[in-house]
This record gives C-alpha cells, structure tokens and sequence, in this order.
C-alpha cells in the first residue's frame, strides 16, 4: 500500500518525559490545524537523546492503529543543526522525524517511499521560518506538518523531493553467526523485562533455542506464567521479539544488565 | 442500575507505566474498532503486578465518570495461564479485567452481574484467537473487548455466561476488632499521603477517632492546612477513605512506611 | 481581547503525578459535564506544592493553543482552607486555578480581567457545596467550573466580582541590577536542562550575554548541537527564556543545581 491518506489519528513518541509543556505545546498546534484530529501518544519515555528505541517500538506499534495515521517522532539531540527532517510513507501509514537513524528500520518495508523536507516550501503550510525555534522543531515544524497530513490537506511528496538514502540507525541489525543470533537489548519495560532486537523470525533454523544474557542462559517459554515466580525465562513477546523477563521481578534488576546489553540466541 | 448501554466513554487502568507502546497500542486497537470513542488514562502507574490497588482505585473512581463508560483494567501477572477473564456491571458501568481479584471489591454493588469470557466466542467479535498473543491479553483481547461493548454493539452477557463466583481480593477488607478498625495502605499518591482501604462509613461508631499507623497516633482532621507545614495528621480524603498525611511533605517519606503497613482507627 | 468564548478545549496542569486516579476523575467530571470537550494534559509534574512553576509554564505555552482554550490548574496546598478561587481571561483563554500566587505571572498582560469565585454561587452551576470534598477542589469545583466555560453555558464574569488584587508570585521576578540580569532556575526538564525565568527580553542591553550558575560561565549559543556532546552552554529556548544545558547529558546532574537555583546574565 503506497498511498496515505490522512485519516485524523495522529500518534507521538519522544523522549520528553512528561515534565513541561513540550508534548503539550505539540498538540495545541496540532490541535490548532486540525481541530478533528485524534492525538494519541505512543510514549515519551525512549531513552533520551536515542533515536533507536523510538524507532524499534515505532516499527513494531504502527500496525495496532489504523491506516491513515500520521505517526511523529521526536527523538532529536541535532535540533536546530544541519540535520533533515524526512517524511516517510510505509503501508498506508505516515511517519514525520528527524533523519538522524529513527526511521531507519521502518523504511526497509518494500513500497515505502521517503520524502526530504525541503525548509524554503514550510511557507506555504503556514509555517513561518523566522518564527521556528533552534530547540524545537517538534513543535515549530513536526506538529504542524503532521497536523496537515493528518487532516489530508497535504500530501507527503508536497514536503519535498523523494530521497532512497537517510541516515542508517543507530543500532545494527541483530546477525547471524555460526547460527546463533546476536542482538541486543534495545528497550526495558516498566517490569523490567529486557525487550531486544531479535525478531522472531531469525530463529526459524535454531531447533531448540535458547537464550543467553548476562553470562546465563534461559530456556525459551511462552508466557510469565510458565515459571515460578522469581524465576527467569525467555520467551517471544507481544510485538514479536526475544525478551528476557523474570517472573513477577524485573530481569534489569536481577541481572544488572540495561539497553545495550548483547543477547545471543543458540541452539540447545 | 442492572443496565448497561455503551456511552463510548473508556477508561484504561494498567500497571504498565509509560515506557513503550503498551498502552498506546491497545487504544490504537479501540479507536480501530470504534473510532468515536473517547479513551481516558485512570491510571498506569498502579503497583505492578497487585491487582488490588487497580481494584481499589477503580472501585472509588467509577462514579466520577458518565453512567455507560466502560473500565478495562490490566494488572495480569497471571496472563497466558489458564486465569480467565471476566466482564461485569455495576451501576450502569461496565468493567473488563482478569479474573485474579481485582474486580472483586466492586461487584459486591447489589445489582451487580458478572459474565465469564467464553474464548471459543471471540472469533465472533473479530478477534482472532491465533493472533493472540500469550503475554498481551490486555491489547488482544480486553481492549477489543472494551471497544465493542463502548461502542453498544456487543453487551456484556454475549460474551460468555453469567457467574457468580470470581477470585477474591488479594487484600482483606479492613476489620472491626474491639472497637478499633483495622487496615491497611493500599496506595501511596503522588504526595507521599499514605491511602488506606478504611471507609469513612466503617468509624461510625468511634466517637473521637485518632488514627495510628508505624507506632505513632494521629489526629483527624478535615485538611492538610488544618496542621502546620511538616506537621502529621489523618483525614477522610476525597475518595472516603483514611489518610494518613504530612501537611506540604511526603508521610510515607517520614514515617518509612509503603503499601501493605497497617493502619489501625482507634477512639481517642 | 478581552473577550472569551469557550471552544470546547481544555488543558489540566497539576502536581499530581501521575499515580492514583485524580487526574481522570477531573476528566470524568468535566466529560460529563462538556461531552463534547476536549482535555489536553499541559503537565502533571511541576514540583509538588509549588504554584510558581505552574503559573511559568502556563504562561509561556497558552499561546500555543487556540484562542477559547480553558485551562485548568490545581497546585493547590491550601486546598479546604480559605484561599480563593479565580477565574481570569487573558488573550480570550481563560485560567481557573486557587488565588496562591499561580496565575500571578499571567495576569500582568494588558487587558487581563480576573473574577474571584463566589462559593456561594456554585449551586447555580449544579455544584453541590455539600458534596464538595476539603481536599480535592480540582475534581470538585475547579473542575465543573471548566467545563462549564469550556463548554460556553456560563461565562468568566458569572462566577463572582471581578478583583484587582491577588496572592502575587512565589517567585520573584528577575532584577536587573548593576547591568546584570538576575533570576533564578524554575523547572528542570526531562533532559537535565536548567530553565530559567529570564526573558530574553531582558538581555536587550546586554551586548555580549554570558550566563553564571553553580560558579561557572557559560557561553550563550544557538542550539545544543553548537558545542560538543557533553559541554555545557547557554542558550535562549524555545520558550523565550534563558536556559542553561549540557549537550546531550544533563546539565542539573552535572552542576548539581535544581530548582531556585540563582542564574545570572552579565555582559562578557
């Protein structure tokens, strides 16, 4: 699916937290253009200044909203350099960010198509130049651009040209070597659960896999439930991933290990 | 009130925190299914894993919203096991959670009716049972649960029969022992003001009621501002129930006390 | 303007955090009320018990929402003691919030007029006195207020006399002595930045701004990306105030400075 056509949703990732009125300001602008439209954030809390977790949960949350929607990230420590900003189409779906490796994972859908946005046409969606801050353009120029896709009243390709290279994501892709898979942990939840990179997928030649983190292995099961609390385990989780969990505790705590950590997948 | 007719009004109560897409990703799933409601935030940061505080909060908070809303509340330790999930009415309110206690204190309401979800019925209702994933009931399963019954076109008894008897409450419901009432705390807020699970209705009968919790006794009174800044007191708070409080400071920072202390009503 | 005409939208600023259900039930109630509105959380973690940096916040981001927006804060300590209630129109928004020195910053504009609520009035507006808790006005009163003005059934001016003096600001405005430009750090942001409560309006007569806090200098940049990660800078941001930060770390970790920390802007 290569077209987008705004359907009002709008959704919102950044690394603000929720002190301040930083989210705040981005929606009374969006709000401000689209009077209709639905803002839901996706969350505030990616590890600041780390474009990667907000990509990762990105790629892997797009699917549960409809199609039609205008997803915005703002995970941005080049704010008011030389960076771009891009605008992404993939499966009916828009994506506003910075060029800075967020949107990297989620362009590689075949049919995506990217567009750069060119600054000098932002005055002809009411977008004054002279009026965008140098610290932050998530509410000077994101939020207003998504505000505009979101109502349909602009198309992705009018922002600018369409670009094929952006700038590669911070974190490698998990890889492959003498069978095992290595990746990493990308994200911690607020159990503590160690969320990685590891897709499911990549362990379809592993017969009996397990996983090994922090110097120890668990054995791959399928729910929390499937151990005794306090136990460890490994286990697929809802958006498809490798996760190492703990019973009823957090495995970030009980292991020491925290986003970055490698995790290696290998056959029993 | 034995009636329930979807207002399109949800409220979500998880003990997911902020971090990920957790929460965003089961509203996206709601407004798919109905795109007229209107999801609204109880609470996320209940005690991970203690379905009772979510059950408490949600037993004090319900009336404050529109006869109709429905509440879908997620605290699951036990999820992908074979706990089962259940749907209740009170009052003209509808309510989704699993079956581990956390509804317990509020379908005491008379008048109240509580339906055990039949999982064989969820492909009727466009939920695909193979899609399911083992350790996010609360986005496969409640949220699109929560959206039909919002949305009036699915009532609760269609979702499985009804019963009568759900998992109790992992916390006792306080005690009337000689004269004194006895409780616990069940939440601590955002202030430090320690929340018990003491109604004001159970001290009717305590002339001069002074309130003792961590070995020291304090007086009751109407508000914070009726002691002195740094200065202990307990009160009814806005939801009924005992507080124990520290005017303009944390009490559970003072007094090094946490859900789960006891607190005891006593006459002076 | 002078003028206000409710446009349904609505933002909430408190110190609540966001445990425990006392930001939704302010939602219910005003849903409930104005079915058609729509609530925007500015913020619910400004410092506990400080109306200062409430009344700053506000007073920087409601230009960012539409002309009719009604905004809602309750930084309340004195909640259920004889503190008033006001009601104030500023640029056609209007603010509720307790008479503590909150909206102090915001009614210094031309043309502000303020209204102190009338308790004995809020039976015209179904608020019953008797139901009205002593320590939750948000939920209680502050809450139906705004959604009636939201909604455009009762009007600022309803609610009592206007008044010309209320409980000025906590916090000092900065002085200009001896050159220099001092104020102080009013909130800390998600990232560690120190932001503080000088305009940069008043930097006109200083040809080369350099910024002291915590015994240092620091240069005044553009934006972040303007020095190496890990230096520090100041810059003016987004808001139009002085901010003193720390390319991508956090600059109150690594001066341990937080709020009413003393920030000073002299000529190089």
């Amino acid at each position: 699916m290569n077209q987008f056509i705004g359907s009002g949703v709008i959704t919102l990732t950044t690394d603000f937290g929720h002190k301040g009125p930083f989210v705040a300001t981005m929606k009374g602008v969006m709000i401000a253009r689209a009077p209709q439209a639905q803002v839901i954030d996706l969350t505030h809390e990616t590890s600041v200044h780390f474009p990667a977790e907000a990509g990762f949960w990105l790629k892997r949350a797009y699917r549960y909203f409809p199609v039609g929607t205008t997803h915005i990230a703002v995970v941005d420590p080049g704010v008011g350099t030389e960076r771009d900003i891009i605008i992404a189409v993939v499966d009916g779906h828009a994506f506003v960010a910075p060029d800075n490796g967020l949107l990297a994972p989620l362009v590689v859908s075949p049919g995506s198509r990217i567009y750069q946005l060119d600054m000098t046409r932002l005055g002809r969606f009411g977008i004054e130049l002279d009026r965008v801050s140098a610290t932050f353009h998530g509410r000077d120029i994101l939020a207003p651009i998504g505000a505009e896709l979101a109502a349909g009243r602009v198309q992705p390709e009018d922002f600018g040209p369409e670009v094929t290279n952006i700038v590669p994501s911070w974190v490698d892709e998990p890889q492959i070597v003498e069978g095992q898979v290595r990746g990493v942990v990308i994200a911690v939840d607020n159990f503590g659960n160690l969320i990685t990179n590891i897709d499911a997928a990549l362990l379809s030649d592993i017969k009996t896999p397990k996983v090994r983190a922090g110097g120890r292995v668990f054995p791959l099961r399928r729910t929390y439930g499937d151990v005794l609390p306090g136990d460890y385990l490994a286990l697929i989780n809802s958006f498809g991933v490798v996760e190492v969990a703990r019973a009823e505790q957090s495995a970030a705590d009980g292991l020491g290990l925290e986003r970055g950590a490698p995790v290696v997948v290998l056959n029993e």
